[in-house]
């Protein structure tokens, strides 16, 4: 890849060119049909995708993650009807990927919460095995204090312990949730079959040989492209309630919790927003500084905390949705209160860990 | 009052003898017999106690409790029988007049919690005027960020934009509690109506004249015995888990919010046995330092957080009863789910409070 791994923000080093942009995006591309092609040998048209066909859904996801985002930051270099073109097909693929593995994992949280929430010891053997984390994982779970062990520790496939209500709501997510993901599943696998993903495929298959640069950028410095992603990014951070969130237990998160508004949650909004603005700043990161990208371990909990502020706030929905179901027993629709409750403290959980991060990353810079 | 204001942390400080006790117990005696004559003067009898009613009885807990503590902590310094005797007479009666006040309490957090989280502002006026209160009390809700105006901004006496399930959630609450208030009010009218009541009168009655010291108290230090309460007190304290809730959001509270087992939360006994060890210290402290015991805000922040934590987990519990009453609404039971998991991290805020004021407590001490 034709790189210049010079300290970006050093205003004395050499520019970062074009011609770096040109080795990413060729580099993504490649990575983007390696993993289209094992994506088709590993039989990802099947009812259930087998591990490696989710694997190669989620390096495509990947690859074309940065594709996009890299046209997006780095814009004014390229061919702009090009560029203009390819990433709403982009944004569309990738989308359409995700919701499958975002059902699956709704799933896994939502379930792995209620048995948390039942004292339950004994958890799913597919679930323990996994590491999604539940409420509090890395916020003092850790400590000698806990009295529970590590789930994992007892994995036996049992439906442990739970009351009526908390088994029949998990039953109840577990069907519309399963549903939902088998419907994604076939509109993934029907978009992969489609002209419209051909086009695309034939699109990033000439990305890999030839990238369409503007005349200027084979010359043009990337970094101020890459400081206006990091700025709009810092603009949105300072636009957050952060010092609400600074403080431990605001109940901010679960204050429209009853709310008879049917979208109760604008509140979120912003933090998606930032999380998206993160993830272009990470990959401008990627572009300026090559293979060689250093790991901003505060980047990194930062993004990790908006990740799961995401996953909390939509599993919530999830389960106030299913509280919605006509004719569920009043057991049921009790335990899908507590579980929406949890949810949203788990929102609120991550905002304050972002927040930390935040604050040291803010402080650490010069 | 023969006190002897001296620094009893001084060991070089003259003794407090028992005339320090003695002088204590007479005028708590004394306050008592006002509060009880308050009491009947201002109809204490009614259905429905007028606010000074109110008042007396708070006169009457706050001093029975102080004897009661003093007697206890101070235990080899009085005569055996008569202590023994009265002891558990003035626990049934500020037990006894403590319920009516408990039921109106918890019935005024839960309806306030369930406006806040239907994001309600128009809070009901009899409400809104109190300063129970919600969650985040102390905790960011103060910040120029938190977007809800104070809740006595907008008392107008309306229910608010609640939703059907909020709405019915808190008029079966205001049902249940306020007839458990009504059957409170009735149990402490006939107790202080009761035999057993004039005998404990009667009892106090004496003690404000004459306290039955042993021959030895005249000239006995009260402070070796006011040591061990405190000894207690940082023992107990010492066994709670308070690294894991120094980490905010550890999600411990609501670890059983589902659990089937009929009493599940024992986890929140330890911090009760510590809110009754607080108090036993504090009482020590007024006996040692007489009126110008000096007002220790940390010990003050300390034992709010426990009321706070004690109120929390009743009201809690009280939703969760709630939702097992037949035949209610699914939308009802989903709200009594909410409420519950907000009253259970009500209960971890508080633990958290507590964590941190005792941390300064002991850094600041030598």
């Amino acid at each position: 890849m034709a790189q210049q791994h010079l300290d970006p923000t050093d205003p004395t080093a050499g520019a970062v060119t074009g011609d770096a942009l040109a080795g990413y995006l060729r580099a993504q591309a490649t990575e983007f049909l390696r993993a289209l092609r094992l994506h088709r040998e590993t039989g990802g048209g099947a009812a259930n995708g087998s591990e490696e066909a989710v694997d190669a859904a989620r390096a495509l996801r990947r690859s074309a993650r940065r594709i996009s985002a890299s046209l997006h930051t780095f814009r004014p270099l390229l061919d702009t009807d090009w560029s203009e073109a390819i990433r709403p097909e982009l944004a569309w693929l990738s989308g359409t990927l995700a919701m499958e593995h975002a059902y699956a994992g709704r799933l896994e949280r939502l379930l792995l919460a209620l048995h948390r929430l039942s004292g339950a010891t004994a958890l799913p053997a597919q679930l323990g095995a996994n590491d999604v984390g539940g409420a509090g994982a890395g916020a003092g779970a850790g400590s000698a204090e806990t009295a529970a062990g590590p789930p994992a520790a007892a994995p036996t496939p049992e439906r442990g312990n739970l009351t009526v209500g908390a088994a029949k709501a998990g039953a109840l997510l577990e069907r519309q949730l399963t549903l939902a993901r088998t419907r994604a599943h076939s509109t993934a696998l029907q978009a992969l079959g489609s002209s419209r993903f051909h086009a695309v495929a034939d699109n990033i298959a000439v990305l890999a040989s030839e990238v369409p640069l503007t005349p200027a950028a084979a010359t043009a410095d990337l970094r101020p492209l890459a400081a206006a992603a990091e700025e709009r990014l810092t603009d949105a951070v300072a636009a957050l309630p952060l010092v609400t969130a600074g403080h431990p237990y605001n109940a901010e998160a679960l204050i429209h919790g009853l709310s008879p508004d049917p979208a109760p949650h604008p509140q979120d909004a912003p933090w998606h927003q930032v999380r998206l603005l993160l993830r272009l700043h990470r990959y401008a990161r990627e572009v300026l500084h090559g293979d060689n990208s250093p790991v901003d371990m505060r980047l990194l909990a930062a993004g990790q905390a908006l990740n799961r502020h995401r996953d909390a706030s939509e599993a919530a929905a999830a389960a106030a949705q299913a509280a919605r179901t006509p004719r569920i027993a009043p057991a049921t629709a009790y335990a899908l209160g507590v579980l929406h409750a949890d949810q949203r403290h788990e929102v609120e959980a991550a905002r304050f860990a972002f927040q930390q991060s935040w604050q040291l990353q803010t402080v650490s810079t010069p």
